[in-house]
Parts: C-alpha cells; sequence; structure tokens
C-alpha cells in the first residue's frame, strides 16, 4: 500500500514537472512569436515595403484578398511593392501558438492600412491577417505565409 | 589519415540517414496533413455544415472575410451556420507543412462555394483559405483556425 502511495506521489511530482515544463514551455513559444510579429511590425514601420519583405523566406507564400495565391519571395515583392511612402501598415495580434518542437508557429489578429485613393484623398482599411512563422536552416525566423482579408471595423 | 577519411566517411553515412529521416518524416507530415484535408471535404460534402464543424477545437477561431474575429467553436457555430441545403463547398490545397513535432501543420489552397442568392438564382464565388491544424490533448486532429479570401477565378 505505501508503495503504491509512493508511486502515485512520484508519478503526481513528474506529472506536475512535466506540466510545468510543458506549459512554460508554450508561454515562451508564443511570447516568442509575439517578439517577432513586433519587430516585424516596427522594421516595416522603419523601412516601409522593403522592411515589410525581409522578413518573408525565399520559398513563402501570400494569399491577398481579390487576387491568387503568390509564390515565392521575389514573386511576392513583384506582385505587392513597392508600396507609395505615405502608406502606413500597422497590426495588433490577436493570438500566437508554436509547435512543441519550436520551429513552426502561427499569428492571427487584426489591421489598420492606411493610404490615399488615386485622387489622393486619405482611407483607412481594416482587415485581419494570419501569419504562419517558420524556423529556417540558418536559425532565423521568417514569414511562411501570409494572408489578409477585410473587416468591417477595427475589431 | 586513414582515421580522418573514416570519420569523414562515418559522418557523411549518418548525416545522410539524419538527412533521410527528416526528409521522409516531412513528406509524412504533410501527407497527414492532405489526408485530413480530404477526410474534412469529404465529411463536408456528406454531412454539410455540421460536417464542417466537426472538424473545428474548441478554442479554434475563424476569420471570416469582410467579418471580424469569431473565436470559439460555438461562436463559430452561431456565426456561420447553419447553411442551406443546396450549398456546395470544396477545396483543393496548394501547400502543406508540419512542424517536427507533428502536433501543428497548415495548408492553404482554393475553394469554390456554389450556392443560390437571395432570388434563388445559382451563385460561383471562388477564394483561397488557410487552415492551421492541430493535435488535441485526446490524440484527435483539429482545425485550430480557419480563414478565407476572395479570388478572381479558380486559381
Amino acid at each position: 500500500m505505501k508503495s503504491t502511495v509512493l508511486a502515485s506521489t512520484v508519478l503526481l511530482v513528474v506529472g506536475g514537472i512535466a506540466w510545468n515544463a510543458q506549459s512554460q514551455s508554450k508561454t515562451s513559444g508564443s511570447e516568442t512569436l509575439l517578439k517577432m510579429e513586433a519587430e516585424f511590425e516596427k522594421t516595416t514601420a522603419d523601412r516601409g515595403f522593403e522592411g515589410f519583405m525581409s522578413y518573408f523566406a525565399d520559398d513563402s507564400a501570400d494569399l491577398p484578398n481579390g487576387g491568387a495565391i503568390v509564390s515565392g519571395k521575389e514573386n511576392i515583392r513583384q506582385s505587392e511593392g513597392p508600396w507609395p511612402a505615405d502608406i502606413s501598415l500597422t497590426w495588433t495580434p490577436v493570438h500566437a501558438d508554436m509547435a512543441a518542437s519550436g520551429d513552426l508557429g502561427y499569428t492571427y489578429g487584426t489591421f489598420v492600412f492606411k493610404g490615399n485613393d488615386k485622387d489622393g484623398n486619405p482611407i483607412t482599411r481594416y482587415g485581419k491577417y494570419a501569419t504562419v512563422w517558420k524556423k529556417q536552416k540558418d536559425g532565423t525566423w521568417k514569414v511562411a505565409m501570409d494572408m489578409g482579408n477585410s473587416s468591417p471595423g477595427p475589431n
């Protein structure tokens, strides 16, 4: 009986440590993704379209609303850029989750696009995005897939 | 010299085996995702909206084009369903990739929606989707996030 209680206690303790380690690992994975998203956004604010593109993997894909799938960083650059200087693209992640192996994760959230229409009038567009992040062979993190669609308002 | 050649050979062989195992594992991960997508689509064809919803995790999120983020399976069910009986939703994955740990993966591709407008006239809409798949605690795979947007045509 004693040995059963002891075994159960050991199992509970070991289980508790394992659960705690997994829980911490998950928090850390999400935090890693959110930190990268913040850096991604800052680089875009600082350097515009080329800053934005610098986060895309060579074999990434873009799924633009109203367009066809664009595969490959250079094709995305041709298709999406360059941006006019007066564009502002900001975003707010709502959720981030990382695989247990720490090599693949995703985020989604909302974005605000500010620019000018063809007549030079300021426009604001609201939307949502999903981004898949993948650790590259050289250890850096890049965007593997980026997708956006429209929202009726900022939330 | 001999030992260096031998060590290099051993490294090459071991490296080759490791590379091969990783390569096979990746193929298998994508194949797992594509198999699930095919089952997901068949269940939707067979059982309509409830078949579609049966693949969503309790804590999943839907990012509908033109709407706000919907979080939680029950909220998605309320927001997206039920579908009229004459709806057809079919999709074709273009890409699938799995984390090394085999617990998180994603797919993206194109979809075709067929239904009727409010006057009963048949309509066909083309779009793109991204789906994040996550292995649940009970070992089953569910959709963690689903997002769609519009395309000008079937590709």
